[in-house]
C-alpha cells in the first residue's frame, strides 16, 4: 500500500476503527472497501477519558481527510463500553451479526468532519441453559465470519485473555461463553507460587510441545484435578529429576501450565459436543495455532481466520448495513 | 496461664516451635508437656536469612531459660526448608507420623543453651497412582491427629493458601495432594478482572451462605465449567438485576467465588471417594467451618481439630519419639 496523502484524501470513502483496551487501530477505505491507509496508537480505552477520544481519533486520521465533506467512522470495541467514549448498550443474544449497526450510538463531536458510529457488544442473560455473559469487540470479529458466508452456522472460538466461544446459527450468535483462560495463565505464571518455576515456552520445541499436549489431555479428562495439578507444577520443579535444567526447565513447565489452562477451557467448551464439525478459530495466528494443537489433541478439527481480517470484514459488514 | 518468669525457668523442660513463612510461634513446656509460656513474632521464613534464625529464636525464649543446662527445641515448618535455617530433607511417603523426628536435622548454634531439631516435611514422587507433591509444617499437624490415636486411619484436610488432603492408614501418611485453592481465590479476588466485583463475604449472612453453597454444588458437579463461571461473576455483576447493591453485592459475589474455588478442590479431592467416613478438618476454625459447609453440601460429614492444638500435639509426639 503505497498511496500518497493526496491519493488517500481523494479516494477515502470511510474509516474503520478497532478501539481496544490497550491500543487503537484505524483503516482508511475506498468506495470498494479496500484499505488505502492504516494508522495505530497505544491509546486504548484504559488510557483515555471520554473527553479524549475525539482528539485522539482526529490525530490518527486527519491527514486522510478530503478538503471538505463528512467521513463516516465505524468503530468497534471498548470505545463503546461504559468506561469508554459513549456507552453502546449490549445487544442481547440471539443477535444477527449483520445487524450490529442497529445498536450503534453516535457520540457528539465538536468537529463535524467525522461522523462516528460506536458498535454495541453482545450480552447474554441467565436462563435454564445459559449464564450471564458479555462481549465487546469480539462480536465484530464474528461478524467477519458472516461477512463471507451470510448463513454461517457452527462453533467459533476467539482465544485471548478472556477467550470467547460462540455458537452461530444462520449468521446469528445464539449463545456464547467467556473463559478466563489467558488471564488465569498470566496470574499463575507471574504472580503465584509458580512464578519461580514458569519460564517462556516454545511449542516448536518437542519437549515443550509434548508437555503442552499431555497437560491438555490430562486436564480435559479430569478437570476436577486442576487445583492439584497447578501446585503439582511447583512440586515437580522441586522433585522431578527427569526435567531438563536451566531455561528449558522453565519452558517445559510453562508449556504444562498453558496446557492445563487451555485444556480446562476445552473441557468446558467442548463438553458433550459432537466433533464432526470443525471449530473456527479467530485471532492471532500463534495463539490460534496453540489452540489448534490442543483441540486436535482432544479430537477436534479446526479452521483458522486471521483476527485482523475478521475485524475488518466485520466492520465492512456493519458499514454496509448502515448505508443500506 | 499466669506463670512468673522464675516459675517458667524452674519448670521449663523443652520448647516447641512452629516456624511459618510469615510468623513464628514458640511454646515453653514443662516435664508433663503442659504449656507454661508462649511467645510469637512476625519473623517468618520469608523475612529471615539463615544466619538470623538463632538470634530470633533466642530473643523469643531467652527469658524462659533456667540459669544453666541445655534446653531442647523441637521445630516444625519452614525453618527446615531449603530457604530456611537448615534444610531438613523431605521424608518420602508412605511415612509413619510418629517417626518424623528420624528425619530431623540440627543446625549449628553459636550459643549452646539451646539444642535445636528441625523436623522434615513430606514428599511424594510420581507413580501410576500419584503425582509429585510436597508439604512442610502440615505433617506435624497430621502427627497431632495421630498423637491422640496411634493407628488413625482416614482422610484429613488442612484448608489454607495451599490446602492439603492426606490419606492416613494406621498412623502413616500414604498419599497426599495439595490444592492451590486459597492462593487461587486471592489472585482472582484481588488481581484479576474480578477485583472490582469481589468484596468480603460473611457466611453468617443467608444471601452469602446460599451463594457459597450453590457455587460449591455447581462446580462440584461440573468442574470443567470453572473458567467460564469465573468470568461469569464479572458478567453477573454487570447484568444481574437481582443482585443486591453496594457492599452486599460484593459480599455475595465473594461468597460465590469462594464456593467456586473450594468446590473445585472438593471435586478433585472427593472424586470417587465413599462418603461413609467423616473427613477430619485441621486448621483455623473459621476456615474449617467454611469447608464444613462445603463438604456437607456435597454429602460429606466432617470432624474438626483445631490447628494450634494439632501442631502442638504433633510437636509433643515428635519430641517424645526423640527422647525415647
Amino acid at each position: 500500500m503505497n498511496t500518497t496523502a493526496t491519493e488517500i484524501a481523494h479516494q477515502l470513502a470511510w474509516i474503520a476503527v478497532d478501539w481496544g483496551s490497550s491500543n487503537l487501530r484505524a483503516w482508511g477505505l475506498d468506495k470498494h472497501d479496500h484499505v488505502i491507509a492504516h494508522a495505530s496508537s497505544e491509546k486504548g480505552m484504559l488510557s483515555l477519558k471520554a473527553a479524549d477520544y475525539e482528539a485522539e481519533l482526529h490525530r490518527l486520521v486527519a491527514d486522510w481527510l478530503p478538503e471538505s465533506g463528512q467521513i463516516n467512522v465505524m468503530v468497534c470495541g471498548m470505545a463503546g463500553a461504559r468506561q469508554g467514549w459513549r456507552e453502546a448498550a449490549y445487544l442481547p443474544v440471539p443477535t444477527r451479526l449483520d445487524q450490529l449497526s442497529q445498536g450503534a450510538v453516535m457520540p457528539t463531536l465538536s468537529n463535524d468532519r467525522l461522523r462516528v458510529y460506536l458498535l454495541p457488544g453482545l450480552s447474554q442473560t441467565r436462563s435454564a441453559f445459559a449464564h450471564f455473559d458479555v462481549m465487546r469487540g469480539e462480536e465484530t470479529q464474528l461478524a467477519g465470519l458472516v461477512a463471507d458466508n451470510a448463513s454461517f452456522s457452527g462453533l467459533a472460538c476467539l482465544p485471548g485473555t478472556h477467550a470467547k466461544w460462540a455458537t452461530l446459527e444462520s449468521g446469528a450468535v445464539t449463545e456464547f461463553t467467556t473463559y478466563l483462560t489467558g488471564e488465569l495463565y498470566q496470574l499463575l505464571a507471574r504472580q503465584s507460587v509458580l512464578q519461580h518455576s514458569i519460564g517462556n515456552d516454545d511449542l516448536n520445541d518437542p519437549a515443550c510441545r509434548n508437555a503442552f499436549i499431555s497437560a491438555v489431555s490430562e486436564i480435559y479428562e479430569a478437570p476436577e484435578t486442576l487445583s492439584s495439578r497447578l501446585f503439582g507444577l511447583r512440586a515437580q520443579d522441586l522433585l522431578d529429576g527427569r526435567l531438563p535444567s536451566g531455561e528449558k526447565r522453565g519452558a517445559v513447565l510453562a508449556a504444562r501450565l498453558s496446557g492445563l489452562a487451555i485444556g480446562l477451557e476445552l473441557s468446558g467448551a467442548c463438553h458433550e459436543r459432537a466433533n464432526d464439525a470443525s471449530i473456527t478459530l479467530i485471532g492471532n495466528q500463534t495463539l490460534c495455532h496453540r489452540y489448534t494443537l490442543a483441540l486436535n489433541a482432544v479430537g477436534y478439527q479446526t479452521q483458522y481466520l486471521d483476527g485482523d481480517d475478521a475485524v475488518l470484514n466485520g466492520l465492512r459488514l456493519a458499514y454496509r448495513a448502515l448505508k443500506a
